[in-house]
């Protein structure tokens, strides 16, 4: 069994490795010197009369050789204006600001970006149509999970939820920027300065409100976990009424989270959770949004959006990959794979139901259930997403505010992790999508069979043509996905043809199966 | 058992009703009366010096009160110049020719649409987002099949395909225009002038080609099934080049294609069957090419493309509705359900693999799995496509030549279409998409249930609770879809609320089912 230590040392590292850079995150002025896919922040004095958030325009070119970047500075509150930037190559960058106001116009200055520490592999991005890479190529293998609310408790709770992430096995962390309706516990801030429910100065923004929500991404980035930042959602229920601002307190809204936001590298952009659900915006309106934040983000951070029971047209040029809700299509590999060919963008099943004991049948999956998604998801050349539902006397769930995890899942992920993290950097891909075959990998190479609730008691060494030819040789593993135990076969696979799809062992040999459910196979080349 | 006769006297019926419009369907000139939907052809001499083909234009515009249609004339050959019309509205329709010639230039007429015959429901169009009707509102529940080349054979084997269909429980026929490479027997036509393989003149077209291609378009309209014609694909295999042609040598076939047939009103246009396959062309053509056929066809009839290992996006505007050909997609409801989501649009999977005894894996479906696939696909909302392909020792396999069926799954989809033809006309829809609910139908009114490959030994009496009310009452069937037995259940059931999910009948009462496989249910509402 795999501990949670491996993935407290992985934590500890990347922190302590971040640790020179981020003492300082946010000087005053720009850092001479910041790390590539760091972030630095130039900090301007400016009029606070009037509304600035509505009346100051401000944004600053970074310039290296022939290559510029615009981005957007915002007001911080207190007289007080900022343009954050998190360089993309290493090397000198020269800067100069625009405004309207000339006090925060024409300031010049230059800024160093030396090579990114340990654990810093830059954004993420899409890799091979299917999959993701942080920005070096260090290979994205999508484990993860969600919080909606975690970062709209008290300093406690949220420092719990960070203790856990820093043991769980989560490379991604779902989490919204509004809060939920919470009428019992408040949350500590709003978005807006002005009185709840309603009583919101919607032309102004509260920057106490964004600047705490940056310290938590700021932590998530230090753990090693992108932050899927969902910008809208439903479960306002028309309280605080912001899940029906107007459309353009909605646009300003999203160029104020870019413009704060877009310099951490973990960022992810997702426009909403169950999209459909927000009824006060149209189709088109959602398009004109994903607009504005692909027009306003200088980095191109990842963009998508989550569907309850409609689809957003995830062909759209402005989707960088899909997240799905789906009660069903991660059970089975053959459902999942469908996905990948409509699309040719990476598929995330962000909600796949969750593991606990609700009530409501999207919350009560048996931890084995959780899991299996996971493994049918990945020999579908799919990511899938995990989260928790266990009923509590305080109201204190995963899924909602964080805290503590109470399943029996996320050591299993861990080892699911670890599992994907040997396989190959360019992705797992379908062996024979056309029917019924349980394996991924990469052909001729690696191979990952899963067989889920079958209980097979041996499987004859056969596999899927492509790439192959007589005389390769495999070794072989037998891995146990809910009990965590990788068993090696003794001795080697040699194969030869044995009809128009497939090639067998030599000498038709077969592997033994224990007859339980979750086994898994790992046959890998050898003779090369 | 429901015998063939039932579909024999169908057509017998239609082909009587059309037989006094059809006796003279292509007059000298306009037919004073044509029933709606029905065609009606002008007919005019013209120039047969240089190249027609490439040098005359001609089109009409029929008019009727504000409506006009500007419908494309063709060549036919010796000098004869047509404009076929399909009245989309009875009454007086005026026409005025156009033509970049005197002599075809100017001429007017008028004619009457008269009410369509029996049997003329009008052209399929898409109805309620995922389903089908005729114009006139009659649903259209399509159970296709396909016989790519059946229309470049000799005369005597096109006689008896057409007499296979007439007993046939198909009503929609996928085929293709171009003919299947076939060196042994070459297709007694060809569709441009010149010598076999490739001594074609490509400026111009061989009309006899084409009004054999006509000729049984208008038989399968007698027979009340849709021609599915198949555009482009590569089973030419580059012998004649058909599947290379150059852009505006597939521009001008598409425009003729349109403007010869597009007033039979059983036409829909198919792209291409496996597009992908196509190498020459790329996706940027294939959307010229839709759109080409789109601004051609007065009529509008429905348009898609068939993959085979890439998927066209199917959101695109001018995709009618969706065309798929996977192996493993209709196994199952839950994996048939996903397409609808993503497109919003009618799905049809036309091949979901082939009824037959092939060493290819496409080409070996059991008769039962092949009749599962159209159930599976009917919960999941959806249509599904047979073919067959049997060993024969003469090369005459349905799916390439037509001839007789051998398969056992026609009559088991005659029954199909025959419960499908009892369903609520507005279509199947799945009555609870979120998990692994095995019915479709009409919330509160009318449910059909497949339990596929399962064998349950009872059903307790439970329904999904969408529209329910304590105090509804029901009857149920027994559909046994394999021996083609439909088994009333004696009494009726009364609901009550079961729980967040479901009402389950009042008494707890289930109902017997046999412990075999390819069992049905079906519901109906009865206290109404």
């Amino acid at each position: 069994m795999m501990s949670k230590r491996y993935f407290l040392k992985t934590a500890v590292a990347a922190a302590v490795a971040l640790g020179a850079v981020l003492a300082a995150p946010w000087s005053a002025a720009a850092s001479a010197v910041v790390e590539r896919w760091g972030s630095t922040e130039i900090a301007l004095s400016g009029p606070s009369a009037g509304n600035p958030f509505m009346e100051v325009e401000l944004s600053a070119t970074f310039r290296q050789g022939a290559r510029t970047l615009t981005v957007a500075g915002f007001y911080d509150g207190d007289g007080q204006y900022k343009i954050r930037f998190m360089p993309p190559e290493t090397g000198e960058w020269e800067y100069e600001t625009q405004s309207n106001r000339a006090e925060l116009s024409g300031r010049k200055g230059t800024l160093t970006a030396v090579a990114p520490s340990a654990g810093n592999h830059g954004p993420v991005r899409v890799k091979n149509t299917h999959h993701f890479a942080y920005e070096d190529g260090t290979p994205f293998w999508q484990v993860g999970t969600t919080s909606y609310a975690w970062a709209h408790q008290t300093e406690a709770l949220e420092q719990q939820t960070l203790a856990t992430l820093a043991g769980a096995p989560f490379n991604k962390l779902r989490m919204a920027v509004f809060p939920n309706q919470d009428v019992k516990n408040q949350p500590p801030r709003f978005p807006f300065p002005g009185q709840p429910p309603k009583g919101w100065d919607l032309t102004r923004f509260n920057p106490e409100f964004f600047r705490h929500i940056e310290q938590r991404v700021g932590q998530l980035r230090e753990l090693g976990i992108e932050a899927d930042l969902i910008l809208f959602h439903p479960y306002d229920k028309g309280y605080w009424g912001f899940d029906s601002l107007p459309a353009d307190v909605n646009e300003r809204y999203l160029r104020y989270v870019v413009a704060r936001l877009g310099a951490y590298r973990n960022v992810w952009w997702s426009m909403a959770n169950e999209f459909d659900f927000l009824k006060a915006k149209s189709m088109a309106e959602w398009d004109s949004y994903f607009q504005i934040v692909q027009a306003s983000d200088p980095y191109q951070h990842l963009r998508s959006i989550h569907n309850a029971f409609v689809f957003y047209n995830h062909t759209k040029p402005w989707v960088t990959h899909v997240s799905v809700q789906s009660g069903a299509i991660a059970e089975d590999f053959e459902r999942a794979v469908l996905f990948r060919d409509v699309y040719n963008k990476p598929v995330v099943y962000d909600e796949v139901k969750y593991e606990g004991n609700f009530s409501r049948r999207w919350g009560q999956l048996k931890p084995e259930e959780m899991v299996l998604r996971f493994w049918e998801g990945a020999i579908a050349g799919t990511y899938v997403g995990h989260s928790e539902s266990y009923e509590d006397p305080n109201g204190l769930v995963w899924l909602g505010k964080g805290g503590v995890l109470k399943g029996q899942s996320p050591p299993r992920l861990a080892f699911f992790r670890k599992i994907l993290s040997e396989s190959p950097p360019e992705g797992l891909e379908p062996i024979d999508k056309w029917q019924n075959h349980p394996f991924a990998g990469k052909h001729a190479q690696y191979y990952l069979g899963y067989f889920g609730l079958g209980k097979p008691r041996s499987w004859p060494f056969v596999l899927f043509k492509t790439g192959l030819k007589d005389g390769m040789k495999f070794r072989a593993e037998v891995i146990d996905t809910w009990n965590m135990k990788v068993t090696p076969v003794n001795g080697t696979f040699e194969i030869v043809k044995r009809d128009d799809y497939t090639f067998a062992d030599k000498n038709g040999r077969s592997i033994a199966l224990p007859g339980k459910p979750y086994m898994a196979l790992r046959i890998v080349r050898v003779d090369q």
